[in-house]
């Protein structure tokens, strides 16, 4: 039996994904980690391509790729600057993984996803909201552009108010939006986190 | 392959009752329905009980199970009154069901679940908030209790602000609890919906 991935909305991304007629072929940018949630949708059947900016966590996913008998197909990238071709991907998404950059940054990053899929595919992506826990530490080197640690390394990470990432997507169809903010007990502690998913689809005349 | 399921936020449920060691018996209150959760549990090796008050629904129900080669084990039942035993379920929970009632009788339906589930067991309820676009219409009966119509069968539509339930838990342990403001398209209309989630664990010494 499959595992459950902890990545619960890519569910309903999938879901949104099997309703459409577009070819299986999707990408995932920040792919990395210990439970790849590009497994999933090569069990559903999708040709699965997959990129990440740390090795350490390309070989974690491909090893668990490996053990399920399944080519992830996951290696070393970086979302910014995608290697692949115009409008070559039914699907693309970012789980948890673009905010750990400037806004500027994402901005780039989604117009690189939006380059590489195809009119009328399907994105996913998620980004933290200003109702997380975290947003206000560290040093602020921009709009909620936040200098923090992640397990003693340093990143950045970027909070949005709940809307603002609508003007991202302005090209394109908002089919689902949903502005999350979670309490769990997180290594003994209770955190809240503050979240916003979009499933959004590329317009078939741009 | 499995169908993937609508109730999404059952997957993040499913997996906290894969982490844990209770037996697995799993009773849905308000399992009826056209895609019915209970079959994702039963995929996972779960013996399956299930109540609904509309014995239509039940049947749409058990019909699924019977196509997938599955005994979902549903049957008419009012979750006020629940006609198991004391402490005889692993898990129980109620999906998008448990507002089509007043409040009182949502505590009463809660401690009925309560009383069902072993010690040591995980509840998942959700509830409709005030931010769902629906709250306000229709007379007020009570505190945010609205009589409506869905499909022209009048119900009763109780809203909840985001904490407002957390009393109905104080004698359980919250685990995860989720606000949602979620934007889709419905029948051409972009509608907002709003809910908020609870995994509880009765605790182990009541």
């Amino acid at each position: 039996m499959l595992d459950i991935f902890k990545q619960v909305p890519l569910y309903r991304y999938l879901m949104y994904c099997q309703e459409t007629e577009m070819p299986r072929r999707i990408l995932d940018c920040g792919a990395g980690g210990d439970m790849p949630p590009l497994s999933l949708f090569e069990a559903y059947g999708y040709a699965t391509y997959g990129i990440e900016f740390d090795p350490a966590q390309c070989e974690i996913a491909n090893a668990y790729g490996r053990a399920k008998g399944q080519d992830l197909n996951i290696r070393q990238g970086d979302m910014r600057r995608l290697d692949f071709p115009d409008q070559s991907m039914g699907f693309v998404y970012s789980y948890n993984s673009i905010f750990h950059m400037r806004k500027a940054e994402v901005k780039q990053s989604l117009q690189e996803m939006d380059r590489v899929l195809m009119p009328g595919g399907l994105m996913f992506v998620n980004f933290l909201t200003t109702n997380d826990f975290r947003c206000g530490q560290g040093p602020d080197v921009g709009n909620h552009e936040h200098e923090q640690f992640d397990d003693d390394v340093p990143v950045i990470h970027s909070y949005y108010e709940p809307g603002e990432p609508d003007e991202l997507f302005r090209n394109m169809e908002i089919l689902y939006k949903e502005d999350r903010v979670l309490e769990r007990i997180y290594e003994g502690e209770r955190i809240r986190q503050g979240f916003v998913d979009y499933i959004v689809k590329k317009k078939a005349i741009s």
